[in-house]
């Protein structure tokens, strides 16, 4: 079932560690099928090197495993709440890369400091708030997504505008219209921070990039007037 | 004699560099068997690439060599004294990894930033006291490891929930219930060494994460409770 | 057409992501053929690792395509008004490396701290004055080459002698006599940027190196007193 | 002629950057034959990757070259002095190591905070004075050399014992017993100084080990009381 599914899930997660973004078998990526409403995931806590595209689990939108022998990552509700609040969304990685990591620890949005930052994402990737004690049991892999659009929500943000957030003390939810496009978004993500990161530590009070140069790159790239790239 | 022992040893040493863990012939790695009360370690001063099955030290838990064409490691005395204070330990990792290093020198106990910390470790990574005069003389690496055991015994700390200590103006020794475990407690301790390093650049008042999370998270993976991973 | 330029583009091409230059897609190199006026570009969005020969895009000194499948970068009116300004260069290459890329977003200068710098730049690598919100519409990536060529002309210096400028909120734009040259000056400018990050990391007020010094090794490598490297 | 000689020098050079510690074709080694006073040396501004045994340049130790197709390093007159101050010593790497040359360019010793430091190095690795005016003329790679062995002498040092000196605005030039150990002395000088920064970004104030525990380290390796490694 899915075969296709499968296969794009598991190469997905297979090429997170050689990217830098996830050390031992920490992050998770998955890619939904949006037609039959069911998502492929990494099983959990299980090493990137060996996974085949049999040992992705199939889960459908309310949760509930619909194929597979091995146990969906820890994070599955986390991934389930996001895809149904984005639904122009077809993937989801989860990473711990290091320096994204450092500004969710920190409790600091990523600013848009750059060009780079502004070619992939329209304003600064922001931070949740602090999970309150009650979500901290039951159900706190779905609290947690919902701290994430909530959160895009206040700021009135289009998920494929911004397709990030930082997990207060946790690390980054990455995004994209494809599972392809969320790969290279969290690569983004990982570039961009290291470099707010380099920035902030020879400046402190580093000003975002001026509105206008931050949007002349963000709609070069995005949307209608887009010139970037090649046609389709 | 031991030569299954022997084997893992030899491969979980060899690991060691690509791992990023320790440059030119810095730390070294220890399996015990419990049952003979025998352990294994690399020898003194011999370089990572070369190492086989047949250069392991075998040492028994009076730090006597009982096999062995080599001198073992010179830190053979901390790694005696660990196994006996912890009896429920199969493998030690001393490495020279370069930010839990940089915390060791500081002074410092690693905090515990985020979910990723408490993922492995239920606590800050403590560093032991400056040793004592007398201590720099004769059984200086016994003492060693009794600063380490000292600490832990301080903090009341289960050795399989806080598998590693930092020692002060040197470097982190860190274990796990097998050796394979141990390497990889070691990985995450430099990985989540060099996220607080990042963390508390961009901070330098970061708070620890609320203990509800702490918890969450280290308990989803550790104990009776735990639901992270696939059922053995 | 100009098989061998576009073979040499290429290539040039190829090799800044293993230089550690330019992640994903990022950054562009370039060549120019000064007899036929003619220059290679990347084509815009595309991999590096599957780029060919016959995908670069031929342009001439007015921005015209002359040649191509593709469409050229969107960088490409920066180049072409940089060749146009700097008649003796021969190669452009566009980075988003990360420390050089912090100075820019810092809006700082890389000064010249040591002997390293001295070997490639004769002074600080300077950073281009924010553009101005009409310059942001329209040729904006025009202005963007202007912005430096301005610069440069302020300091009254020759681009061979000072073969790199930072765009603000942007990154650097390196260049050489050929096009070889260029991805070498790239290189060593940031490892430059990287000294000069680390540097004042450790001495917020670190003083650039004397004059004498800096004079001593800038001349021994070029110009007629020239004595390093071996005789043409 | 001394053919062996150039073959090690050879390899020494060409190992240079992919240990990290030179960069383009940054730095150089050299190794000397004591009996016939001749040393081998890297060819200037050449290329590490093609490097062969034929390329190596001999030189006297009155700076005069006895055999080669190319020139000898700029730095020739530096390694020269260098091994008529110290007669004990067989190798010398001069490296652009990046952490190592952040110290030279802030014009700071780097401090012995840790064991690891106390392994190769029995005290801070110093950082010479400003040249004068007047040495920055002339034979200024020569008078480099002097400044490194004027402050040797002035701090009494046994060069076996701190085989490393910080050039001010430049970078490390390191030596050994032998041209292998000059290199495994860099790369130990690299580690070091990586961890110090580390350490000082994290802990301005930290202190140097204890100087108990910091001559336990270096006794341990070094001297008659050795018993770190294998008997010779």
């Amino acid at each position: 079932m899915l075969a296709e599914l499968k296969r794009r899930v598991c190469e997905a997660n297979r090429r997170l560690p050689g990217l830098g973004l996830a050390p031992l078998n920490f992050g998770n990526a998955s890619g939904i099928d949006r037609e039959r409403g069911i998502l492929g995931i990494k099983p959990s806590g299980v090493d990137y090197a060996g996974l085949r595209p049999a040992d992705i689990v199939l889960v459908d939108l309310g949760g509930k495993v619909v194929e597979g022998r091995l146990r969906p990552s820890t994070d599955t509700p986390t991934h389930v709440e996001l895809y149904r609040a984005f639904p122009a969304i077809g993937g989801i990685v989860h990473t711990h890369s290091p320096h994204a990591t450092a500004f969710a620890q920190a409790g600091r949005a990523i600013p848009a400091l750059g060009t780079t930052h502004a070619d992939f994402f329209d304003g600064p990737v922001p931070v949740t708030r602090t999970l309150r004690a009650s979500e901290l049991k039951g159900t706190y892999e779905r609290d947690t997504a919902r701290a994430v659009t909530e959160l895009l929500a206040a700021l009135k943000a289009d998920p494929l505008h911004l397709p990030a957030a930082l997990v207060r003390h946790h690390a980054p939810f990455v995004w994209g219209v494809s599972l392809d496009k969320a790969v290279e978004n969290a690569v983004a993500l990982e570039f961009c921070a290291r470099c707010a990161w380099l920035t902030l530590a020879l400046e402190p009070r580093a000003k975002p990039l001026p509105e206008g140069l931050r949007r002349r790159h963000f709609y070069r790239k995005h949307g209608a007037a887009a010139y970037y790239g090649q046609p389709l």
